[in-house]
């Protein structure tokens, strides 16, 4: 089957690119799930149930998110009521939602589960050790959304998994990594999907606002670039009898 | 005139594998001069004199550094003595060496800089505003290394000098971006090479020793992975006339 | 001569307890001038006009600031047209205000340094090279308020500078250190100044809004805590003849 | 009943300061029992099997550690087999020793927990939360060793347990606070208990090495300094009864 992984959408832009090319897409490559990191789908960062429902919309199945999935109060709700909304499994398990779902396709059930690295990032239970809880109750095919921002941390969480799920895609540092492969025991792995929202741009945002911050050090508001938008996404071509991937494209849509 | 840039080459392997593809390589595309990074270029991190001179015999015309620059002492005197090995520019101006050197091609000249992060990194000069320093000497082409970690500070640090560099490439992460691109004022960009050494690793490490490291938190001593290697690298067509890059093409050599 | 320095001021309750105690305390240790930190003066973080003003005329000679120190808006002005109101020296030359000045006490003057660490923090220039460049235009008796968090750059920074200046007291951690002393060429210091404000408190705030951050990792609107208040500070009694500081007295006053 | 918690112990000149001065001082204030941080106990950082015995030796009843812990190969075993050394207890499940000890005392159980902060440090698993599973099982008088950095963690972790355990005493900044108290339910705590070691250095390193590192961002190869030392540490008056502290006293003994 294939299982198409999108990088985190930023904002209404980048929402409205995703639900402009996505369906058609679906169709082309015969993607039968599409996972998307919504973190960011709200304009000013956060989730909303506006921009949940929109990703829903569009043709995304399951929404992961990482460091930005509480930013907003009105989406605290929607973590618990809305199964395939995720928040990284290793948060507190005293903050709302869970960190992994199981969809169910008919004929085959898919298990995604949603991890937050520790490095440079919130100091969090251990994703190696999470993933070894989780992964007792996930069936066959199942992948992970390991949202981290050290590239040694991300190499070895999928080293660490080879063999045990389908697929670990990284994402939050919003660029697009070019180590797509399958791992010697046939788990699919890229560090990180990249980014939906516009291209010219640092992450999303209007480069001279970034720079502005990097240089005064001062607070800046930041604001979405505009113009051209890219969608930056990975297809998994997954094994059905032995959950293991089987290639991995690595796209960028334009 | 074309100029290729090559991510950290690890340990001696590395080295090795270098030089068995890059003379052929530049002949094939006609490259004019070669940038490497080789902060990790011994065996246990750092630059040695072997393993400077390795680099330099294999067809290397400029060897940048980060923040293994002084891991070895047996360096330090390279960094005064030898004019293109280069550390980042806006370390302390106590420590050994330089920061750019400009290469004499005869007709034209080439200036390399080399700076560093200051994200996740060690606290050091603003990058941004020793660029503007130090551009003011460069010549017409001229290159940066940006060693750093944040994808949004290696972003803005490009866009911020769009235009006024032939090219801005990133190092340090190990893994190659999917980013390379002419930016809108005709600077190259790549957030960052990748790395030349063992595929199967994580950042040129054996990945159990580096999952052991992340799961127990303990000291662990680190060894490079072995097996197939890979060359990343960029190479940038460059406008003699204008000092701006025509095109980016991004490399894995396997 | 005495010279009083007092630790970061929080929110209207701590600036409402400085005035209450201040005055008095000034007349009976014979203070010859006030330095204090008032980075937080504002509720909410910050500082503004009203609460600048309010340390002014509660008998506060020279505000000091740090990484907080362009929280508002509304005191960028400020920090220009404010002969006695500083900003770290080491922040990057384009933001509003200086990071020192003079007092002139009539028959002697007084300089005031705010300098802020980079250990755990924001990347800034050095703060050793900038204190050496400020000083060569500094009068004999000068003090600096050392903004960090890390007790080894505090540490190494009081007796880089000892014999050098006149005091060097560190703000930030709202927690006052018990290492005040003179050190061996003569500099008054101390690790930390603490804070001015409520005592039962995590820096000020509320203890249970903080422990809910640290422990769901979500983002928790922060309020000042209430009820009696102290006010930390270090007397350095200084010889005007060298400049050097002959004792320093460690002070909470409830 | 008294229990004394002594700092950090830095190297053999810390260990043998302290056994010159703690048996006399045990005497005179009628101390029942000694808990002391022995992770930079042996020289060069780290604890080593030499180093334990001498504390133990010297009069210590309890070890802890912190983020020094395994430092030294040599120590791995000790962690397993010695009932009274220490390390964090939100280290790894995996890692050698344990977290915690229960010191009988014939009429009277104590118990000592060892937990490490996450800012600024390591990622560990909650401080709190582990804290909070370990305390089911702990008796009445329970003191806790937090060795962490941030004063924001520190005493948002005293807070957390006030009434729940006899005392709170931090760790690791090598620098002491003044702010010792009984908080408003009972719990005796100090956000450091400082170190014991050379009182001329910075964090028990000459000066000079430290500011070297600083000023140079190179590989500076540390030392101890040399010198009059002093022991700092803290007194817990604890009720036998309630398990609560009566009073603290913190002390600096040169
Ligand atoms: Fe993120
Ligand atoms: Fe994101
Ligand atoms: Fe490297
Ligand atoms: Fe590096
Ligand atoms: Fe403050
Ligand atoms: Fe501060
Ligand atoms: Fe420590
Ligand atoms: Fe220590």
């Amino acid at each position: 089957m294939n299982i198409l992984a999108i990088g985190d959408v930023v904002g209404s832009i980048g929402c409205r690119f995703l639900r402009v090319h996505l369906p058609q897409f679906k169709k082309m490559k015969g993607i039968d799930l599409v996972i998307a990191n919504g973190e960011n789908s709200a304009d000013g960062n956060g989730l909303t149930p506006v921009s949940v429902q929109f990703l829903f919309d569009s043709g995304v199945d399951v929404i992961t998110s990482g460091n930005h999935s509480f930013r907003r109060k009105e989406s605290y709700e929607l973590y618990d009521s809305c199964e395939y909304l995720l928040r990284p499994a290793n948060f507190p398990a005293s903050v709302p939602g869970k960190g992994s779902c199981i969809v169910d396709m008919g004929r085959i059930q898919v298990g995604v589960i949603n991890l937050m690295g520790t490095i440079y990032m919130e100091s969090l239970d251990s994703p190696f050790d999470m993933a070894d809880r989780l992964l007792k109750e996930m069936p066959k095919i199942t992948l992970i959304d390991f949202h981290a921002e050290a590239t040694g941390e991300k190499r070895s969480f999928g080293y660490y998994l080879d063999g045990r799920v389908s697929a670990v895609f990284g994402t939050h540092t919003h660029v697009q990594t070019a180590d797509e492969c399958v791992l010697p025991q046939g788990t699919g792995y890229i560090s990180d999907l990249g980014m939906t929202g516009p291209i010219q741009s640092v992450l999303g945002v209007k480069p001279e606002l970034v720079i502005e911050k990097m240089r005064t050090k001062m607070p800046v508001r930041f604001a979405l670039a505009e113009g051209d938008c890219k969608m930056e996404c990975t297809l998994f071509q997954i094994d059905e009898k032995t959950g293991k991937t089987v290639s991995v494209e690595r796209i960028q849509i334009q």
